[in-house]
């Protein structure tokens, strides 16, 4: 058991991916409501880890989050295949149709969430908290509710016996301007977030993280508190 | 398309998880007999993890093996949980009985297939090779067949539409004296490869690695060609 920052007692474990994304925030803000939360950081050579790890750090900070694992995987993106980690692939700023876009790094929520399982299993956390969203997203196959249905049938036949660990991906199936408006319920600090895919110092406001994210605030309207170079009219 | 040094023509390729143990080398041997061989060795903070780069490479040599990916995860090791990677936990020299032993790595072949099956994707290949044996092992319920299923309906619901990967575990239903006759009908080089968890030097001989190991040459009537400290009676 342990206290928490806001003085109640909580005696759950769980572990929170925590990339420093809006919607890992939003998660975060969830997860850290009724549970000790250990918060995991997984960089794989993506072109904006560097502010995404700040991103983390100042969450973590802010929910007083002690239990913090970095995990860098940079094979990951050594491989290739991806517009996220290979800077001879173009961010693109337009829409991909109904294809999986050239930003989808592979199987990278398979990596994620093998490292986090692992680590909920040694902590004996009860759940894996992400904040993957299937509906209003990019069209990763990696966020698919069926995936994560089948990754918790593997995940629980390859650990002992005794350990039982859900996955919980509790945006999934809501919409950008939702996932603001849960993110504002919960008083999270959505201006310490990045999600930008191309720059460092100040969001692009066209990538298409940028662009969902920036959609999503318009729908929900509110403003977005974080810096834009520049923003779709 | 690739030519092998054989002389023979493969176009399907393959990705291979080669720790540099046994099982893995049998398993590359029998997956480089028809594929072009991805190799991808993962480390994860482990004790004798130099070593068995050193045995990886030396595989890869053999086969003539260009395509290499070194993926090194020390946060799997710094989560702690396992002799393996904590040297607070001793290496035991006794059978832990029916229950999980000491040295099992959490979701360690989640990681590795997760990484694996990334790479599969970039590179097209048809299948990745694991060296999993659920028979005659230390009872890892990583190296189940019941999770290599799991994990194969993961897999192909988290990757590409158009992407299908097979998981083969040729190893899985046989004895250790099975597989070091499988090696030697092969021809594989079992004298570059390192099984023991305890030494770099010489293997110890008391792990439970290197008993089941040397247990296994003795079954098969045959001589294990590398040194020991000391070998059971």
């Amino acid at each position: 058991m342990a206290w928490r920052g806001t003085g109640r007692l909580v005696s759950s474990k769980v572990v929170v991916c925590l990339s420093g994304g809006m919607d890992s925030c939003v998660t975060l803000a969830m997860a850290a409501q009724a549970h000790a939360v250990y918060a995991l950081h997984f960089t794989y050579g993506q072109r904006t880890a560097k502010r995404e790890r700040q991103s983390f750090e100042a969450l973590c900070d802010h929910y007083a989050v002690a239990a913090r694992l970095v995990a860098p995987q940079p094979a990951l993106g050594a491989m290739g295949g991806s517009a996220l980690t290979d800077t001879s692939i173009a961010v693109p700023t337009e829409d991909s149709g109904s294809s999986v876009p050239v930003t989808y790094v592979p199987f990278r929520n398979g990596q994620i969430l093998a490292l986090a399982c692992a680590w909920a299993e040694v902590v004996g956390a009860e759940a894996v908290y992400l904040g993957a969203v299937e509906e209003d997203s990019s069209g990763y196959p990696d966020c698919r509710e069926s995936f994560f249905d089948a990754f918790t049938v593997a995940l629980n036949e390859g650990t002992r016996p005794e350990t039982s660990i859900e996955i919980r991906t509790p945006l999934l199936h809501l919409s950008k301007s939702q996932i603001v408006g849960r993110g504002i319920d919960q008083g999270a600090p959505l201006g310490l977030t990045w999600s930008c895919y191309s720059r460092e110092d100040v969001a692009c406001g066209e990538c298409e993280s940028c662009r969902l994210r920036l959609a999503g605030f318009a729908a929900a309207g509110v403003n977005d508190p974080i810096p834009y170079a520049s923003q779709p009219r």
